[in-house]
């Protein structure tokens, strides 16, 4: 029912999570009318984003230079790490304003029946920044469901023994819920009054 | 906050209408996980698109081929023209499964506000389409909105003094709402209780 180009393009824009069939084929009549300019700058966005986009070394965050902002900036206290699933999370816990410490993205979080283990994780990664004893405090950021509850509970294990305290946010986020998501001011009460694992 | 890469396509993805900042975030970090292959593909179907996809010249639907397929079809109903406001439309009015006749897309509606006037539209090319009393009825199928009805209006007058019978979808269509989100049956109700303008 649509030319090849427009079908084959609403084909992959549903690929998107939260775009429906109905939303792609919006998108793509949007492009069909838009400025020749502004659709070769959305395929160029595209594909400059996964030329020049890598894994920080420390952190794993995304960053296109050698280490990221957070990692590279040296007026951040190194005593603390925010754990959080994904490199989003990170913009999320910036816009609170409250945190000024290090970050480390574990790139999700523990779920069995998704077949996601410890191992599909950076915990070891994370580990290896504890060498050295200059880390006193883990605050766990993951999101606040099941998944995100294990996987801090999980990490709690492993580091107490090292003599790091390890901190969870304070309850205040809707359980179930999603951290992307979250207001600035419910984050950030969340963040200060973190608890102990 | 962002990487330059990140934000750039965050930027590009926010000017494509119901994508907010959050979903363009989303979006953009959905396809910094996906794999190069499928980021690709996203891109070469966008360049692709502005690359090969043309008015059809007979009634201005879009198509990669010299006419579009409602056009290129024989066996369709030469007597009997649907006007939509958009190409999309047309996609609305085949799913209905309710009509064999051809179209025209007259590319959007009336709309003093806008500043969009009937020599805006391609109204011009539809009255030379009526030339040579093939041609027996238009339906016109634009919005059942104020513009949408304007439009309707505005080609009743000039088309029936040509001895063409113009009629318009029934309503039945909510009214305020939008064309492209009716439901198949609903519009194929409306197709089949048109009545005179």
């Amino acid at each position: 029912m649509y030319a090849t180009p427009v079908s084959n393009l609403i084909d992959e824009l549903s690929k998107m999570p939260g775009i429906g069939p109905k939303s792609a084929q919006r998108l793509a009549f949007y492009l069909l009318k838009a400025s020749q300019e502004d659709a070769q700058k959305l395929a160029e966005a595209i594909v400059h984003l996964k030329e020049t986009v890598k894994f920080c070394p420390v952190c794993y965050n995304v960053t296109d230079e050698p280490e990221c902002e957070f990692c590279a900036d040296t007026h951040r206290d190194d005593t603390i790490i925010c754990v959080v699933e994904e490199a989003n999370d990170i913009v999320s816990m910036e816009k609170t304003g409250e945190y000024r410490g290090r970050y480390h993205v574990l790139g999700g979080a523990i779920s069995p029946i998704d077949g996601i283990g410890p191992d599909d994780l950076r915990i070891k990664e994370l580990l290896k920044r504890l060498e050295g004893d200059e880390v006193a405090e883990i605050i766990v950021a993951t999101n606040p469901n099941i998944e995100g509850e294990a996987t801090g509970m999980y990490l709690a294990k492993l580091i107490k023994p090292l003599g790091v305290t390890v901190t969870r946010l304070a309850s205040g986020l809707p359980i179930g819920g999603d951290l992307e998501y979250a207001d600035e001011v419910t984050l950030g009460s969340a963040l200060k009054g973190r608890r102990e694992i």
